[in-house]
């Protein structure tokens, strides 16, 4: 066994962890149902903060979903998304000391593969495409940890499961959890 | 753990193990680069059987890479592909026994993506879209067992590797071999 071959392995999901997906989401939510000064249901913009424990979905009337899934099919939606502060430099110090994979749910939106490869090349160039995964349940990776927003793959995950921070999981309590990039820097580099 | 998870996990490669990527770049070829009878170099149309042990690349002079490699890069390339002979009845009836899943290595032409899922969808819809893996290296594949044409896959996987063969392949002896889907049957279903 080479020594490259005795590192650990971190897969890193994409959405709501390295890419800020919901802020273009309510970005695209605001600009098509802007809010209108003293009604009771839609005074004032919604923010991450309106969110506490719930998916957008979940914080949107049932008349707006289709409007909600169609962001998600548009093509160029994954393309602009905001980095996560200090996720390219955490991921570019991580990787001299672990080997590091890219791991997204990409099969659920397939109108978004080009878009996040393009994206990963922008802002992680230093990753290589051999080390992207575009995947569906990711209990098919062999990686000592994921780092993910989202319950359901942390526990259809086989290594152990490190819970990103993000709205609609505040409440969770059966992973370890990160806030921030920061934090993963000191859980994994301490 | 639930009796479902206790199934052994066979991944299953793409290109000449379930579609006929070299068929459709072997038709390219020969359309582009018609022979000359009499020529002593190229008399007659290429086929599989001239490329024992060798990869198309090794087969075509250097001055038509090019046009091999434009091939693949053509985002209609991957969606037209010939599906190999029982791939689809045998998958079908492997998925009653083992978790299947399609692991092909896209990340080396991003502009396959679209293309590949939907040749899925077509060919193969009873594998679910939570079972289809683009990926790079196929080291990061938690599974029993990979199916792959490819050697340098094969020996990064960390399951039992089995080698599909192709015309490429045909001197390897590292794995065990099977020709065809009747053969993979037998193997895992004695």
């Amino acid at each position: 066994m080479s020594p490259q071959s005795s590192r650990k392995i971190i897969a890193v999901d994409m959405d709501e962890v390295i890419a800020d997906a919901l802020g273009e989401h309510l970005a695209r939510y605001n600009r098509d149902f802007p809010p209108v000064p003293g009604d009771p249901h839609f005074p004032s913009p919604l923010t991450r903060a309106d969110l506490h424990g719930r998916r957008l979905w979940q914080a949107v009337p049932a008349s707006r979903h289709a409007a909600l899934d169609a962001y998600f099919r548009n093509e160029d939606f994954f393309r602009n998304l905001a980095v996560f502060p200090d996720a390219a430099r955490v991921l570019l110090r991580l990787q001299s000391h672990y080997d590091i994979f890219i791991a997204s749910a990409a099969m659920e939106v397939p109108s978004s593969f080009t878009a996040k490869y393009d994206w990963l090349a922008e802002h992680f160039p230093f990753i290589p495409t051999s080390h992207i995964v575009f995947c569906g349940d990711k209990s098919i990776l062999r990686a000592d940890f994921l780092i993910d927003d989202n319950t359901r793959q942390l526990a259809a995950f086989h290594g152990e499961g490190i819970l990103f921070t993000s709205p609609a999981n505040i409440h969770e309590t059966a992973y370890r959890r990160v806030n921030n990039w920061q934090e993963v820097e000191t859980l994994f580099l301490p």
